[in-house]
């Protein structure tokens, strides 16, 4: 069956597979300096945010990806206080690091500033804790103000971006942790999106490698669904000295609403599957 | 961005997106007396069997759909014995279900002959093990069958159906496990694939509901990712008295060989994400 033009796909050539959104209209369109933006009423999902022909997010499930970006980290963490996001433009994964009370500092390193004006008049509920008084946003490349930030000055960072093409790709380099290594000292922890586990497993493979060529003793991949995104399922990494403790009371008691985070889903997120458990450094 | 003949899409208008794998070849095409069968060779996911325009499984994905199905309901089991898998005419579940060298019977209810002939000859290592001396074919209509059987005589019950549509649609009704219930007994189980969980949730709903309202006291559903399926999330749902036992020491040490199952993953799987500990009863 031919899908009309009603119909917004994300083509992926190089995986054989492609995944399609049924439209209503095109609300906005436009051209920044380092992407083309285009956000699309859907008729099922909600608004959607698509970055140079690829999905962003939905509003219909968003809430996975940045409840499972942030929070398992965050409670990985014995005592969180400054934290940084890179990328993270849609404001989602902000939305949800602010939930933790306790944290003092939260800084989002944003290459390009569109995304967050248009986050703002297009997907309102992620960015109603943009006004958070901890919250500081820096519109410029996070790869060089990472290498600028001091040593030891924070204590996770969030690496939401894009996949590694274009402007995402200094993210996923041995010299970008490095730099990240040196700013979160041997007691920070660092999580990036890692992409599909089944289509993009020489890449994930990659990540680890250059996590712990950065200087992080250990890394570790959890999972959890994503729709709308190739395969529909997604992973992020952890990279540390220690990745297995849970903050388990505050993660049990602390009272951060969410819609698909629990402290048992973030247990069972990094129980893999055998074919990954082979393919990946323990 | 268009998509030109060489795709194979399944539209899924009622939940406004559409997935679509990249199409070297078509295989087979036939009109049987209960669906139409297609057969297609892809560029990256192998083989494709695709009935009345849904996909069916691929070569590439379909191990985590047949491992799950099967392995975690045989694991819960005490001591299961007899096995009967209703529709599964691929064989991928049944050759899952022979790794379980005790079993003494396995019986598989399919209504299309064709898809099974299909199978043997489009994805022969999905049915290496249909000469397995313990397992026998049936060819016929499943809920006519089980309303024949006797009284407590199947262990497990795997029901490896299409969607609730057409032929299916009887495999999700009351009346259905009533008769399962009957011819399980209070110590069988039941499982049953039940949809994505983000897509189909009053279906995945109305599902625990009717296997109460058949007679089964316990219900739960485990999830796990699905590629080609919409959404890229599915769920099976288990039904029986009781569903919390594991056979711990049978799971991690039987030698089975899994390409996604395991004993870890068994109890991640039955972990749910908040909003659907919500809709789900305990």
């Amino acid at each position: 069956m031919n899908l009309d033009n009603n119909w917004f796909t994300e083509l992926n050539s190089s995986t054989g597979c492609a995944f399609s959104l049924h439209i209503k209209s095109k609300l906005h369109e436009e051209q920044t300096p380092f992407q083309n933006i285009i956000i699309y009423q859907t008729t099922k999902f909600g608004n959607l945010m698509v970055l140079d022909g690829y999905v962003m997010l939905t509003e219909r499930d968003n809430f996975i990806y940045h409840e499972m970006i942030t929070h398992p980290v965050l409670f990985t963490h014995p005592k969180p206080r400054k934290v940084a996001i890179i990328g993270g433009g849609d404001c989602g994964s902000l939305r949800e690091v602010t939930k933790h009370s306790y944290l003092e500092q939260i800084i989002q390193i944003e290459i390009d500033e569109r995304v967050t004006r248009l986050a703002e008049q297009y997907f309102p509920s992620l960015c109603e804790s943009n006004n958070d008084p901890r919250v500081k946003f820096q519109f410029e490349d996070a790869i060089q103000w990472i290498a600028k930030a001091p040593d030891n000055s924070l204590d996770v960072i969030i690496v939401d971006s894009t996949d590694p093409l274009g402007h995402g790709e200094g993210l996923f380099t041995t010299a970008f942790f490095r730099d990240c290594r040196r700013v979160l000292g041997s007691k920070g922890l660092l999580v990036q999106q890692s992409e599909s586990p089944l289509l993009h497993l020489p890449l994930l493979q990659s990540i680890h490698k250059s996590m712990r060529e950065g200087g992080f003793k250990s890394t570790k991949t959890l999972q959890f669904p994503l729709p709308v995104y190739p395969s529909g399922w997604w992973t992020a990494t952890m990279a540390g000295d220690n990745l297995t403790y849970l903050r388990a009371a505050d993660a049990y008691n602390e009272p951060i609403n969410t819609n698909y985070y629990n402290a048992d889903i973030q247990k069972a997120s990094f129980i893999l599957p055998n074919f990954l458990i082979e393919a990946l450094p323990e």
